[in-house]
């Protein structure tokens, strides 16, 4: 067995401290995007270093009327309404969910407490019993506490990230005046700002939460840890409503906006004559930030909470190895420094001259950080873990090494890289893929849907197969919680794939502000060459996130069969597999209700937008402004309404099954909503992602081949508009809420499993 | 125990009596319909009961010119372009298919041979080992034969189906001249002969080879039963290529004609100016009829086979009891029967007088069929079986009374029920879903493409649930033989299922011809509306279809697990955990693959037709003939090359799985591809018929809300015809397509089950 070589005391030092640098390096960087005044006093660039001052290739001072006190004023006035819109809606979102919220918190309590029928007493331990262990009681109290944590910590994250992405997309509009390198620092600044914060707010935490909770249950680990995971629950349960809430109001306005500007009117995207266009830049920030922002925050709360639980019940736990038993903690600390050293090749090291040097730069940091990474799962692997020791599974022990749970964070860390890469091939318009897609819109908007389809289903395949190898490598060698910390590795970089990721958002409203401001077209091409590569990234983005529940949700579902203290998942008895089938249905349900609800929010949405172009005089030629707030309304009493019903899908499903079916059937809906769910998320958002990029390289022109399809309002250009306006909901709506769906389902069951395994299957009782 | 009051001689008379029974009916009808001569002697109607002879309301004679020779003529002429390109599709494709059953069935002989080492002696049995089994070479004979049976079989009910339609279509044109009602009973008829010789011949062919291998086996039932299951094989696979060939044939002369013609020439459907329109209705006959056919020929025999394969290991098999153990083939004896009197209440018992009796009436053949069987399985579990029996569970054997078999049957027959109503739901214009949809074209394709998906989704739902409860139902009653007869009971209708379900594309076809032939539009609104029951009619069918495969295949598969001597096959270990999720993954990989080979023959196709239409002078005006045969040949060619990869990854997979990675992989890989491709085939399907059935709806114009949709060429009516385009390679490659995949891994896995367990898992074994 052995011990770690890291002192405990140094565990304990090392971890705050990782979370405190991370969250210093965020404000670092915010500092600088603020020098970008968005005031008309400024005279020169000031973001970037300052010693590559070379962009006379960019440099565009005349046309552009650099020092025109309007068009920076009238950024200044575009990114307040952004922002306030963006604040009102969430503060809306939040008052309906605080409400959800408290009320699920008394049903986790009611739950937990009634396993021993709220008695205040001690009991055995489940996994050793000749110990004593805190009551129920106390597991509903702390696990009621954790999930309250969790939820606002999930709610803070999404919330400054919005606040953040606002702030910089006015920023990033005024800086692509000097050129798309300095542009692109701003809005990559940003969204490392977001990626820090997140990922050192959430490990920070985290960690405070165990040392208060530990002053309670003092050397009882496990139920200590039991407590923890409604942290994730918490975490999950606001991501969902994020999620959701979130992407029905972008979708609504973007389609609406869409289909009457650029279908019906034949006016440019982002047009400020357009009356939803404030709407479609808020949603943006609501839906693409703040509901990302949240999801990979649960996950990353989650897989923690996974490893954390299962580890408790081995020997880290049972000899109380605390450094050992924060190996969790520590590869996520570790994470922070190396995406920290990541960020400064995309800022300082290096500077991008030209378009086409976006996407690499991006990839670059992928790259870099996974390299980075690897040699940082390594050290923390030899210094935090004993030689070997055992792990719980399913009943018994398994013996470990410690390169053998390297390896397992490593597969799942490198599994994330192919599966953002090959998200990349099939969502980038430089590769055959998106290229096909349109070259099909020749013939018309119904080929260019068919073989977006096509697209989508394929874009499955090889991240299928690199989840299958990661979960094959890491449960043959180290059970769950090999799998649960293969979901960390490959979150252990999520500073720099939320900063990426945001980046995508911040430009495409950075466009939006520019042709909102009326500046130039040359402006304007910049940022959709920043916003193209933020396609792919946000895409790549959706790959980890979708790839990360993957592995986080089969954790939590291994975690939840060990408390559940069933033994097997049979496929061959009829209550598992009736439960398998049913869940793999459930993501179609899902689907459905979240599918429907973006298209008659945006059937309203079209219908006071034709509303204002036929009855406000004055509003095509641009002598009257168009009333905005109007359509924000829709947008956000859409998705209230419409998010209860599949938030409700997702939150009472465990609970129903466990109650009323019992443990194995819930198994099977875990089960089979996680294989199913995998698959219709990866082709939904690539499918979306492969439209909306296929738009835009015959919009761009690049190649003589777009050229033939192109320009703006041929046919092929329509039907390519009709593909990217279908593509809105599954890419940014139902396909990435349902990375929520299988984490939330998955931990929901872990947390009530006490419950289920002393008072679940009713039904099943009854006959 | 007891035996069954049936005497084994009666059994053995009974079956093939009914058999001949049905044949004999199929025989009549055809009589019938053949009495529509297609030449222009005939001077009135002829189908049909004379004494009804009301008909005033229809009569046209004037307008039509019913004595006009030409038309006549000209009828017969196209009907016999259509069959000849139809019989030449055919031979083609048979070449291929048939190049690769031969050597598929040498794999199977040495695959299965070489489980001892072709040798030749006598071995222990597997599930009494105390007596003596034919040796595994015998097993590779028989198989091998079986499956060229199967596969022949399966080739004649395709071939037999597709002659049959195109015997019918011009005959339907000519009878809608007197009525609707007419015109119904004639392709109702049609189909009727169609589902009556191939639900006989299935039973019959079955039963004559049980008898033939009996004169080798003997007594040893377990080893006769093992070699039949490859007549299932054999017919799967034959299905699997005849629905995708067919299908992308049907696809690619369908999505083009409609691009250029509707779309981009403004001419109707099938009009003879088309280039495509004779590839379009020989699709027609090749892709939904030859197609569905093999397919559901396919379900019977894998159902009935996996329920003798588990009945010869269970009491009936180990005590020979005939009677019982014929159980399966006398239900779908009862089957022929039934349906035949069922039959009649459509052709003779009542009559159709107006168009809104049409749908009514097909779905009073389900009800009636449903009820009737119901007392059929009755009697039938009650004289069959006896009063009490044991049925092999997984190593174990369970006790099941007579009465509870009645109920497994029962479950699956009222399951297909519900699935038949729910899926006329959502893609019948009756109903709110599909009117939904066509609301949405309002506001263009995109919005229609958005709710037609989140309509294929949502109609998941029911099926899924119905599913679930017929599973575990016959599962907890009666095991894996439950859910075998739980799918026989499902397809124990399929004479008049198959009879509906072809009733449609022969109503197509009519209207096809009537268009080419020049007839009056009101013979073409006639037509119109046979043909719009006939889309409901085949989504029900291929609702049936889904469902019975996913009992089917759970059948197959747990006869597999059976076979193949596992006793568990747990979600929690990591080779079946991968095979889990990598099945799951294949139905969007098969898809894939067959719609883009849609895309890309449609392309082609498209490209022809624009050439024609640019390069024949007059061809627009009519004065001159376009060039059908370039057309027809690149659906073949297209049809030919692509079926290959598809057809190839379904037979592959399981064949690879099994010999590297084992049988608990495999186990997994089955689950997974049938939990997953349940739920996108339902989709599928339900999807594209919503938007076909929505088009026909805006054209229609029956109602004050459709009319504000239309006229034909509206925006909204051509935002309708792209998601109708969209719909057809999902509602008739890879929809259905997917039912064969799941089956079809399923039966192939059980077949060369001997081998994977004796060689299998090379992968692992290694390392």
């Amino acid at each position: 067995m052995g011990v770690a070589i890291l002192a405990d005391l140094l565990t304990e030092i090392l971890i705050p401290v990782a979370a405190v640098v991370g969250i210093g390096f965020a404000l670092m960087q915010w500092l600088m995007v603020s020098r970008v005044k968005l005031s008309p006093e400024r005279q020169g660039p000031l973001a970037g270093s300052k010693n590559k001052n070379d962009y006379s290739d960019y440099l565009i001072e005349e046309e552009e009327g650099l020092n025109d006190h309007n068009v920076v004023l009238k950024c200044a006035e575009i990114q307040s309404a952004i922002s306030e819109g963006a604040t009102s809606f969430l503060f809306t979102e939040y008052q309906y969910v605080g409400i959800f919220m408290v009320a699920f918190a008394i049903l986790v309590f009611l739950f937990l407490g009634s396993v021993e029928g709220f008695s205040t007493k001690s009991q055995p331990c489940t996994y050793s019993k000749d110990k004593y262990c805190k009551p129920a009681l106390a597991n509903a109290v702390f696990s009621t506490v954790s999930f309250l944590l969790g939820a606002i910590t999930s709610l803070v994250s999404g919330f400054l990230g919005m606040k953040i992405a606002t702030y910089a997309n006015a920023r990033t509009t005024l800086e692509a005046r000097w050129g798309v390198g300095k542009a692109f620092i701003t809005a990559f600044r940003s969204g490392a700002v977001m990626g820090f914060l997140l990922a050192a707010n959430g490990l920070l935490v985290l960690y405070i939460a165990i040392n208060l909770f530990k002053l309670y249950y003092g050397d009882d680990w496990e139920g200590l840890f039991e407590a923890i995971t409604g942290y994730g629950l918490g975490g999950s349960s606001m991501a969902l409503f994020g999620r959701v809430g979130g992407g029905i109001y972008t979708k609504a306005a973007d389609v609406g906006a869409d289909l009457v500007g650029k279908v019906e009117r034949n006016i440019p995207e982002d047009d400020p004559r357009n009356p939803a266009v404030i709407a479609d830049n808020v949603g943006d920030n609501v839906g693409d930030i703040a509901g990302m922002g949240s999801d990979l925050f649960g996950s990353y709360a989650e897989s923690s909470c996974a490893a954390l639980v299962v580890a408790s019940i081995s020997s880290f736990g049972i000899n109380h190895d605390l450094t050992a038993m924060c190996y969790p903690l520590l590869i996520s600390s570790v994470g922070i420094i190396v995406c920290l050293i990541t960020t400064l090749f995309a800022t300082d090291f290096f500077e991008i001259k030209a378009v086409n040097e976006i996407e690499p730069a991006l990839k670059k940091q992928l790259i870099i950080s996974t390299f980075l990474m690897t040699v940082g799962i390594a050290i923390i692997s030899w210094i935090a873990l004993p030689s070997s020791f055992t792990i719980f599974n399913f009943g018994n022990q398994k013996q470990v090494a410690n390169w053998q749970l390297f390896f397992c964070v490593a597969v799942g860390l490198w599994a994330g890289l192919v599966i953002g890469f090959v998200t990349e091939y099939f969502t980038s318009n430089a590769y055959s893929p998106v290229q096909d897609v349109a070259d099909s819109c020749r013939t018309g908007a119904a080929t260019n849907v068919i073989f977006g389809l096509a697209l989508g289903y394929k874009s499955v395949i090889i991240p299928i197969f690199a989840i299958a190898i990661s979960i094959f490598v890491s449960f043959s060698l180290a059970a769950m919680y090999g799998i649960a910390v293969a979901a960390l590795g490959m979150l252990s970089t999520i500073a720099t794939g939320l900063a990426i990721d945001a980046y995508g958002p911040i430009s495409d409203n950075a466009g939006g502000i520019a042709e909102m401001a009326g500046m130039s077209h040359r402006i304007r091409e910049r940022t959709d060459a920043l916003d193209a590569a933020g396609n792919t990234t946000a895409a790549i983005g959706k790959g980890f996130a979708i790839g990360s529940a993957a592995l986080v949700s089969l954790a939590l579902f291994g975690a939840f069969v060990s408390r559940a203290a069933l033994s097997t998942v049979d496929v061959l008895t009829p209550k598992v597999f009736i439960g398998l089938i049913v869940g793999a249905m459930l993501p179609y349900w899902f689907s459905a209700m979240t599918m429907k609800s973006v298209g008659s929010a945006a059937l309203k949405m079209v219908e006071e937008v034709r509303r204002q172009f036929n009855s406000i005089p004055g509003l095509m030629e641009g002598s009257a402004k168009p009333d905005y707030a109007t359509c924000v309304k829709i947008s956000t009493d859409a998705s209230i309404k419409e998010m209860i019903p599949p938030g409700a899908l997702v939150m009472l499903t465990p609970l129903i099954v466990g109650t009323f079916f019992g443990v194995e059937t819930l198994s099977g809906v875990l089960a089979g909503a996680l294989v199913s769910g995998v698959q219709v998320a990866i082709s939904a958002s690539n499918t979306g992602g492969a439209w909306d990029n296929a738009k835009k390289y015959i919009e761009a022109g690049a190649s003589e081949h777009a050229r033939t399809l192109g320009p703006k309002g041929s046919d092929a250009h329509k039907a390519a508009v009709i593909g990217d306006t279908i593509g809105d909901p599954l890419k940014d709506t139902s396909g990435p809420s349902l990375n929520i769906l299988i984490k939330l389902m998955a931990v929901e069951s872990l947390v009530f499993a006490p419950f289920f395994a002393a008072h679940g299957g009713i039904l099943f009782r009854i006959f």
